[in-house]
């Protein structure tokens, strides 16, 4: 085979073969295929689409490339969550000890934040000493002790994946249906798991701004994970606000850790309760999916989400009294209530402005060899739909200087819509997909 | 500016600025963007076009890229020929010696066969010592000299072009319309002529197969030369079959001696008749096109284009017994006659298969960096609607060895159509365009 036979093909808008595809994955692997051509042959794929065949050849040859990380010999379903990414979506930090103290193992290999979106493993390195490093075989004795690991891909899963990503982002080719259920999926695949339930964020502050292509998402990821032997669910979820009342790593900690103790805000418990709902559903066969919300609620109420939560910082190394006293997590040094411009109801808080803001206090990366603050961020004091007095602290900024905190100021105020009276109550979650269908 | 952004609006169908285009030729030539987004680029350039703006732009932008040689010095109108390409397609060394014979200054800059299709500055150097590597200083005082001077393109005309030609070829990006005038073209702009005649080929041995694509070519030509400032005419030639009788270095060189002595065949005389006057017509203002034609065929049966020609061959270099006894050019150690498999008429000699035979006895080039034997090819021995007995030799193989020549035999077959009755006439000439029209 010849890669640029490969890529006419693609570029005449043929269907590759599994061959083929499998051909330039190895090839983006091994690097004997070079990035030139990779980066045009997935420009060809960007411009002319892959089928659902192609798609899952695709994502068995990207899982090919690496380990599969083997499970096998613990018993239970194991079940991961995905979310396509959302501000102050921090539902991972209470999901993983949930569904786990519920008896169902969740072996979650999460990401770091690029862009405007947050990443679990910057979350949990707000905690002093949380190694998110872990070998392969310490992965597997904590999900066999604890039913729960919290870990960062290795990089011996998928690593075609992270050559194609590498260039996807410098080549305009990274919003592509078929290259990006391939990239979430080949690595969810290669961790070794059983199910999947997936969180499609819709909105401003999501990837998909219009639900029409976060639904095309969600049916593109539910059917290739179906395909790839995955029992999976998925949610279509709103992300024009952020979810809960906080944005940043330390905050949004301390804020999972109120959820934990039963209180938090509602929006964040709802979501992470039906979410967790739907992986205990999938990790216990012959469970209702009512049955399992009225477990993960109870479980939830009595404290042992929190306890698992505390065994697992402390396997994973990080500081306890963290979690013990929230205090103690990391504070940023300036910390400046923003005011409500006029007197009214919160009509916006628009979750990709805030985001963005967020990065630009240090909170998450421009660029992925960016170093992130865990103390930074925002802490949102109402939300949409509240009434608010002139000048009452709407926001309160964390940042590492008064210059930072004036520096998004103006992004703040864009952010910001207060009208006189009450917007129309939005649903959080806006469909359900797949085998909870 | 940012790559990536460039990428991404011609990735959506936007049109470029001028700006953009050169920031990233510039970064094309000085190595600034890297090859991985340029070839994302050339292929959403590709799949997207351009308009005539942005071709135009690019045009320009190459030819800023390097040196634009200055003739202004010489006097006259300084004109060239290009050929898209074609199998046994020598006319230039009949028309730049005939050309300047009649006074019209021909700095021509030539390439070298890749592909199926030969390239000029192989055929020269089938005469021993010819050199095609002059400076710039000395094919100035060449022009000055003798109106006429047979070169390279040296490495500072246009490199931009070199490095997205490299790319192309080996992303799938070659056959785009833009693409290739701005290639064409900026070379030629370079080159510092006044006045440019096209032959733009169409049939099974040139780049476009067909009439329309070729035409589109001819028109995309011939409106972008124009805004690029040059006086510029186009013929739209047939090459379903090889023009003359010969193809490979030392045969082609030996046809044209015969075709400058006054013989050789009728469809190479009548091509390089009417090319070379259309350049005359061009570099003479106030002249007509029939006067050029009755200068250019007069000046053939002169002899003056032998003579002017043997000139060319002794300043550079060239062993000029060779023009003057044609049988001291390198011979093949093996010359097989192929015999007509059946009586009749020959209807077809396809030039596409006859060229990729030719690079397979080693005449042209399946890599850019081959090497050539100037001494094998072919000599036909009859052409497309001649009458042909059984047996009868029809095309004599000149090859280096038995096993070669035997290697190429199932293309010639592949090749080579007999039919009892005479194809009807095609004509040579499909249509001009430009000035000429």
């Amino acid at each position: 085979m010849r890669a640029v036979d490969i890529i006419r093909a693609k570029r005449d808008g043929l269907v590759l073969t599994a061959d083929q595809i499998g051909w330039m994955v190895a090839g983006a692997s091994d690097g004997s295929v070079p990035d030139y051509q990779l980066s045009a042959w997935l420009m060809a794929v960007w411009l002319r689409g892959m089928t659902t065949d192609e798609t899952a050849a695709l994502t068995e040859a990207m899982v090919d490339s690496g380990v599969r990380v083997d499970l096998s010999t613990l018993p239970g379903v194991k079940v991961d969550k995905h979310s396509t990414g959302g501000v102050g979506d921090k539902t991972s930090l209470v999901i993983a000890p949930l569904v786990a103290a519920c008896g169902v193992p969740v072996p979650m290999m999460s990401g770091r934040g690029l862009g405007h979106t947050g990443g679990t493993l910057d979350k949990l390195e707000a905690i002093t000493g949380f190694r998110t490093g872990l070998s392969l075989d310490e992965f597997r004795a904590q999900l066999a002790d604890l039913g729960c690991a919290l870990i960062g891909q290795t990089r011996d899963v998928a690593p075609a994946d992270r050559t194609l990503y590498a260039l996807r982002d410098v080549t305009a080719t990274v919003e592509s249906l078929p290259l990006i259920c391939a990239s979430i999926l080949s690595k969810k695949v290669a961790e070794g798991i059983d199910a999947l339930v997936l969180d499609v964020k819709v909105g401003s502050g999501a990837f998909m701004q219009s639900e029409r292509d976060a639904r095309a998402l969600a049916d593109a990821l539910v059917s290739l994970a179906e395909r790839s032997g995955l029992h999976v669910a998925a949610l279509l979820t709103n992300m024009d606000a952020p979810l809960g009342r906080t944005i940043g790593n330390a905050l949004e900690v301390r804020e999972c850790l109120d959820v934990m103790r039963g209180g938090g805000p509602a929006d964040l418990v709802a979501l992470s309760l039906e979410l967790s709902a739907l992986m205990v559903w999938l990790g216990m066969p012959g469970s209702s999916l009512d049955a399992s919300r009225d477990l993960v609620r109870i479980t939830l109420a009595s404290g042992a989400a929190f306890d698992r939560f505390r065994a697992v910082v402390e396997r994973q190394g990080g500081d306890v009294r963290m979690i013990d006293d929230p205090q103690q997590l990391p504070h940023a040094a300036v910390q400046r209530p923003f005011p409500a411009p006029r007197g009214g109801f919160v009509e916006r808080l628009d979750a990709g402005i805030l985001g963005r803001a967020a990065v630009l206090l240090g909170a998450g990366r421009a660029r992925a060899d960016d170093r992130v603050d865990p103390a930074v961020g925002f802490d949102l004091q109402a939300t949409v739909g509240d009434a608010i007095s002139v000048g009452a602290p709407l926001i309160v900024v964390h940042a590492r200087s008064a210059a930072d905190a004036d520096a998004v100021w103006p992004m703040l105020t864009e952010a910001v819509r207060i009208a006189d009276q009450a917007p129309a109550p939005q649903p959080l979650i806006l469909d359900r997909l797949g085998a909870a269908r």
